[in-house]
């Protein structure tokens, strides 16, 4: 044991050295806590955030458990802040640790996930939703970043995710498909890293409760190939160009007419319209109902979250209300089984969900609406994509 | 265009709050530099970092094109700290920028890369080996990550990566399989993540300077079934049990019995020795003399980065050198095609590696030897897969 503490402190140094020796200060604190826990989750759900940092007059905890963002303080004792917060109900979370003004992951928690820009540290709630996406020891679905041709967008290749169900290889089976969008300022990879995608479906799967399904993760924004360290280095600044050029309507095409060809030639899929679904939240909200609207005989499984109608969001004066609702009435009569609408009650969008689900009440389009007390958040989307997914395929 | 922004403007603010709007301070200075760079890559591959911190008093980025680790002292001028640095060699590199002690992501670099503990900023630097490690615009070869079973190892499913080369799906052709080690404290992402091992094989291949192959990517931690988002929350800090578990042999075991039938019976290989390489960097170097010490029919391509003799490295008194080196014989029986060891020049186990060469001097066993000035680091690392690459299955 000896020999191996040695040889493994060696290794540890000098692995500590790209990062923490430059700072003495941090990495005595590091060490030091290295027996520490934070996040610590006690057995009710409580938990407590820990930092060395002798030099810092004020730290905080910012965390998505707290829905209006309020900053939970912590209490400095010798060197080492802590706070205690909770019990928190059992979901995953990002939270940031604010050192006299500076967010700073937590650098005992090599937990971090990112969604664009937010890079931050994740808190695992265990004992309900948070099981739902956790890693748990039931079979694991494969996920493959694959590569395909996108004419459409006029680049030569563009990057997705493809998640095929545990036992897919063994069997000669055929599967129906989710087509899982996501918002303004994200990527193909976001649905994975912070919205765990494929830990829900191999859980939901394990549980009976969703069928056995392909789950398709497209990049939206179509100014970039993939996400921001699947991409030219010198290409990582474009999707500065925001919202606007994701909502050019070029995406919804390439994904019906680059996207699901390739699915449906290079996987075993049932290539119907009774097995594709197709959901998105925020941005790729909007890019769900442009694809519904523009193909009604499509998909029969349908999701819109944390988005409303855009024309309301963005009080467009030139909204082309008849030429929407004839869309609207044709994706109608091809009668889709689900079209599931979820908002939270916090949501900058609500007002804009109000005013879509005005339009559909007027002509009387079907659909379940799933509101719950919650933000613009993950924790909405993860949440809805539990509950959607045991809706489909039925 | 002015309506895009005002939504756009909406939509970030939403999600500038989940991080930025909690410290009003951080969020105004990221907002305001929203039209700056950091790191700008200027054409001489000078590089500007920048970061606005108004209440912070001493700023430094320290970066791994700094072999000793010494800091950039940033300079202040209003509120924004900057520093130009290098020119730098063509490569990328990992930085955290240090405010008053505290090391923080580049919070205007989206691109940030993982190994192990060590969450990093990424800088890329183009022009010359930074170009066979960037995503460039040839053909790219798909990457999936797959759960095996592992009763080598004792877990039902342990997790890896296999890299499947350009038109792997659009053809019948049989490969060959190149597996991937990594070193202590890492897992089966840090050869994609931090490695870049998919797209610098697609460079390889794409400029005919590599044959098309598998690439397979392990998790040589055997308390873990995968890397810290890829197992279940509750079991995220059993990679504390540091490299004396990591190196009591079972993963080398695991590559034989588990993961290489689970390759050849799934994929398209050609299952012979001429047509398998193995290679790894420190932990994942050691296992790689193990692997191929133990089974000394089963490799014609080997690669040892990093790593020396690892009883010199324990400056262990036990070192059965007798049995060492009756392995090593029945190995130089088998006659490998190449057998090549990388080590840098400050790489903190230089002499173990010493001892490693005199041994193989001592009884005539072939290798090639590849120093560079170098550290114990992804620098080297990265260089050495696009040059160990090349060498193989020819």
């Amino acid at each position: 044991m000896k020999k191996s503490t040695f040889f493994s402190k060696k290794i540890k140094n000098a692995l500590l050295r790209t990062v923490l020796l430059v700072s003495p200060f941090w990495a005595d604190a590091q060490r030091r806590l290295s027996n520490v826990t934070s996040p610590e989750v006690l057995p009710d759900n409580s938990v407590i955030f820990r930092i060395k940092a002798p030099n810092v007059t004020k730290a905080q905890v910012v965390g998505t458990w707290n829905r209006r963002f309020k900053p939970d303080e912590m209490i400095k004792k010798d060197s080492v802040f802590e706070v205690k917060v909770g019990p928190i109900p059992s979901d995953m979370y990002e939270y940031d640790i604010v050192l006299d003004g500076i967010p700073v992951l937590d650098p005992l928690n090599k937990a971090v996930t990112r969604d664009g820009a937010y890079i931050q540290s994740r808190l695992l709630v265990p004992g309900g939703l948070g099981d739902i996406i956790d890693v748990k020891p039931v079979p694991h679905g494969d996920l493959k970043a694959v590569w395909y041709d996108s004419p459409t967008v006029g680049t030569s290749q563009r990057r997705m995710f493809i998640y095929t169900p545990p036992n897919y290889n063994k069997s000669n089976k055929k599967y129906p498909v989710m087509y899982l969008l996501h918002g303004g300022g994200g990527d193909e990879e976001v649905w994975v890293n912070r919205g765990r995608a494929n830990y829900i479906l191999d859980n939901l799967i394990a549980a009976g409760k969703a069928e056995p399904m392909i789950v398709v993760i497209t990049n939206g924004d179509v100014n970039n190939v993939g996400s921001v360290l699947d991409r030219p280095a010198n290409l990582s600044k474009k999707d500065n160009t925001g919202i606007g050029a994701m909502a050019a309507g070029v995406f919804e095409k390439s994904l019906v007419k680059d996207v699901i060809p390739y699915i449906e030639s290079n996987y075993r899929v049932i290539a119907d319209a009774d097995h594709r679904a197709v959901r998105g939240f925020s941005m790729g909200g909007f890019h769900t109902q442009n694809i519904t609207n523009a193909n009604p005989s499509m998909f029969k499984y349908i999701g819109v979250m944390s988005m409303g109608l855009w024309s309301a969001a963005r009080n467009d004066p030139n909204f082309d209300k008849a030429g929407y609702i004839a869309q609207l009435k044709e994706l109608q009569r091809n009668n889709p089984k689900v079209y599931w609408i979820g908002m939270g009650t916090d949501d900058f969008l609500y007002n804009s969900g109000v005013a879509l689900r005005k339009v559909y009440d007027e002509i009387g389009f079907k659909y379940t609406y799933r509101e719950n007390i919650g933000n613009h958040d993950w924790n909405s989307w993860r949440m809805y994509l539990s509950e959607f997914g045991p809706l489909c395929f039925k």
